[in-house]
């Protein structure tokens, strides 16, 4: 059977491609683009991509418009770079927005989570974090601030604000490249009760860019959480960098 | 009370300003950004910004070097053109993942929705939207297209795709500018009864871009749907994308 009209290339994820209004111009990149596309797919995962003056000739076109093209499959996720070359990507990562941690996403992937502690302060809670979180005023909190990784590859970068009462020996008692949501259930018997959460995506500052070692200006899925125990008492704050190219959230939603 | 030693600004939300690696340098343009930042806190949401000569001398640098700094802050939403200038934008909508219709949740942040019409297709359940939905293959499927509006302002672009044996006037009995899910419930008796969501970000097509009226390549956040009824039968696979200067999305997770 023919499906002549299915208009977004029989994949209803993608965008649709046909009805370009009539004062829309393809730009040339855009076309090469989508020639890229087909040869991803065609290649699979971890195919090895002709060089830019290889598709230049092949496609007719300037160097440049190559260029453009490679890079907004970069940012999308579709390529990355491998030592000199260019690869096709594997599939995002789709990570449940539950309260499970980061550390069970990865690992129901197939994947080894990881983390890379950078920095470890503690300082009197500011009246924004206060308002946010419901802890008091002045009283003295965690700045922790790690890298994410899955399979020794940078994801991601992780700012958790705790209070220390709740969490006295986080400096000397905790292993930060561990699950933190382990530490407070298994050392401390603090569990999970619910949190709120927002994502939006941004563009990551150099310093983030330069963390993660992602090119500077990749968009972002960035994940604001306001956390309480089964108590209901102000656990954390958090909020998470994820790689645009490499990560998606999913969600079951019911009535 | 003094705060001196939080990193972020006071501001828990914010990326790290400091602890800048060794290795490390800030770019002009982003010494830049982070000035202009502090001036649309200032001005305030519809402050009208300097011009980029006015900034330029008034920082000692490039117009180029300013050009790049607006041009991640209008990314981010922070600022927007208005005619021929530039002024601070208000702060991003934020939607509820829920089963709640775009409808609901613009309304409930005192916005007023619209929805224009692209196309409305109708052509056989292709093997992927099949395999996706669990609607037949070949079945005749609805694919509607339309422009989604806050206060007139174009903020997204949504796919429906729907089967025509649960919605067969789709063409003739709907008004494409009011809420299908009202539709649904109120003419078809039909209520929601879960769904799957995957939300993730790319990067606008050129089509895209042009009818939403954004600048090419700006970040959206797209959201993949499969819903089905209260008795568990397939009902939509919809792909939605929203400006991400303009959009957040919020959930209440719970144990």
């Amino acid at each position: 059977m023919d499906y002549p009209n299915y208009p977004n290339d029989q994949a209803p994820g993608a965008p649709v491609r046909s009805g370009i209004p009539e004062h829309g111009r393809i730009p040339k990149y855009y076309a090469v683009k989508a020639q890229v596309a087909a040869l991803i797919d065609d290649l699979g995962e971890g195919g090895l991509l002709p060089t830019e003056r290889d598709l230049a000739v092949r496609f007719d076109v300037s160097r440049e418009t190559v260029r453009q093209a490679l890079r907004e499959l970069l940012l999308e996720g579709r390529l990355r770079r491998q030592g000199r070359g260019t690869v096709v990507a594997g599939p995002k990562l789709e990570q449940p927005l539950s309260l499970a941690s980061y550390t069970e996403g990865v690992r129901r992937q197939g994947r080894t989570p990881g983390r890379h502690l950078i920095s470890l302060d503690r300082f009197p809670c500011p009246p924004r974090l206060a308002e946010e979180t419901g802890l008091e005023r002045g009283e003295p909190v965690w700045h922790m601030e790690r890298l994410l990784l899955a399979d020794d590859e940078r994801v991601g970068l992780e700012s958790t604000y705790v209070s220390v009462a709740r969490v006295p020996r986080l400096d000397s008692d905790f292993d930060p490249d561990s699950s933190f949501y382990a530490y407070l259930r298994d050392r401390l018997g603090i569990g999970f009760g619910d949190a709120d959460e927002r994502i939006e995506t941004v563009l990551a500052t150099p310093r983030e860019a330069l963390l993660i070692g992602t090119p500077p200006a990749l968009p972002m899925l960035l994940i604001h959480r306001v956390s309480r125990d089964t108590a209901k008492q102000p656990l954390e704050r958090v909020r998470t960098l994820y790689r645009g190219d490499r990560f998606s959230f999913s969600a079951h939603l019911s009535g």
